[in-house]
């Protein structure tokens, strides 16, 4: 089963008032909040990582969905299930590279247990809004422009290294310690006015146009020469990718010149197809390549 | 290596200053957080709860924190890590019993992912204070009373019944789902003006006995017969069976004596023992029966 068709059915349960962007936006106590796990041997494998890059990413992850929102990053708990053979300082490093990972947050509580084989970490980060415009997939407009921070694909290539035994350490970094946009989300929470979608690219850049364009009802064009990316990588990983956290916005005209982002492309009313790359239509995004960790 | 160890050297890296009660009180925007964590072989099986259950008691340890906090329960988010195997239908009836023991929070958010054998669930729960007192194990003073809501040791006792095969259906409830003290905590909420200290007794009553002793440096007399239990539950379940979810709080006289739970001693100037249990010094927690999930 899908991860789409387990949220859907959660839904009918819950109701969904808060399902969809990355972010629930708690509207009454001015804050976002959001939750990621990572699993060993699913998300990461303990040979390919130090401890302090893992405690890195793991935070880096949930930090990063608060960028995506806008807010400000401002608190985490870090719950982790350890096998016995953890030691304390692995734990320690853990920690550290945690700490590196805050963007301005601080780690105020979790819950640490025993689990039987492997390590569970699960991090939840809360954003204070202060008055920000925060951001929904939903919000994209036509007339608006598609802009990305970042240079996507480095991290999908950093994992094949990591598979392939490689040793090319820019590209792993990009997959191990992935930098986040703080810069950008900043600018954009202080600046913007008017309703704007964005999300990181923590699935893929495609994947990120596909849910904005579908969720908000437009077609996102864009010039696949535009997208930032390293010379060398290649097109399936630039745009399919997963894992760099960086950022896609979709953004009045005016606000996205003066981002510091790079102009990729625009979002129009819709024309039959969700995403136009160079060109070529993409009509469906289970027919490209999914990255669905639930597989 | 034991759970105090552990938090003694994280504190080292990220300072203690949210580190000590159960939720993080985050003054600036009015709110509790906690996060608890159950793994499946560690703190259930899955043949001894339905999916419903296992949803219940996934939230209710949580909500069990905010109530513990004074706080009111107002929005969670959930983590899932499932194996291959886990069905829609499991999934449906996880939520379902999740539905049950919100307390009036909402759902609003959450991940799921892969794992590779176990289920793991990772719940953050968040609490409003609206201008409520929050309780901390730092604040029992001398000359306070301390109060207990709900009966104790049942909650063991029924975890003997399934290692034991037993029927016993009242205790087996007890265990697998616990009701919480919402309205002893909103009356408490509501109420207090001074300072105080309330914990869950999700680690025993004991437990919690001495943690607000320790942390207030106090001594807490109680009176054994005036706890609340069943009367065919073993002593050793009542003062050290963890899981119960009902509420140990020291406060002031007056709200105490209106709270509509049971006086079973009283706070003094520490006087060389932590806990005096019907004229019994207990001095040091280690020395009685422990109950830590990472040993």
């Amino acid at each position: 089963m899908k991860e789409i068709d387990f949220i859907n059915n959660i839904s009918a349960i819950i109701g969904n008032e808060y399902i969809g962007d990355d972010c629930a936006y708690l509207k009454d106590i001015g804050i976002v909040v959001t939750q990621d796990s990572l699993v060993e041997n699913i998300h990461f494998k303990r040979d390919w990582c130090s401890f302090e890059q893992l405690g890195y990413k793991s935070v880096a992850v949930n930090i990063s969905d608060i960028l995506a929102s806008g807010a400000i990053p401002a608190y985490i708990t870090i719950a982790l299930s350890l096998p016995k053979n953890i030691t304390s300082n692995q734990l320690t490093d853990f920690y550290k590279g945690a700490n590196r990972a805050l963007y301005g947050a601080k780690i105020v509580g979790g819950d640490i247990t025993g689990s039987t084989n492997d390590i569970m970490i699960s991090i939840t980060a809360i954003g204070k809004t202060e008055g920000r415009k925060i951001s929904s997939r939903k919000n994209a407009k036509a007339g608006y422009l598609v802009v990305v921070k970042g240079e996507h694909g480095s991290s999908a290539a950093g994992l094949k290294e990591l598979i392939n035994g490689g040793n090319n350490s820019t590209l792993i970094k990009s997959h191990l310690e992935p930098e986040l946009e703080y810069e950008f989300s900043k600018f954009l929470g202080e600046n913007l006015k008017e309703d704007y979608a964005m999300m990181d690219t923590s699935d893929g850049l495609c994947d990120a146009l596909f849910k904005i364009a579908q969720s908000s009802g437009v077609t996102l064009k864009i010039d696949y020469n535009k997208i930032p990316h390293k010379s060398f990588i290649q097109k399936e990983d630039v745009l399919f990718g997963g894992e760099d956290y960086k950022l896609l916005a979709v953004l009045p005209k005016d606000v996205a010149l003066s981002s510091g982002g790079t102009i990729i492309g625009n979002a129009m009313e819709f024309d039959g197809a969700w995403v136009n790359i160079s060109g070529t239509e993409y009509k469906f995004y289970d027919e490209l390549k999914p990255f669905n960790h639930f597989e």
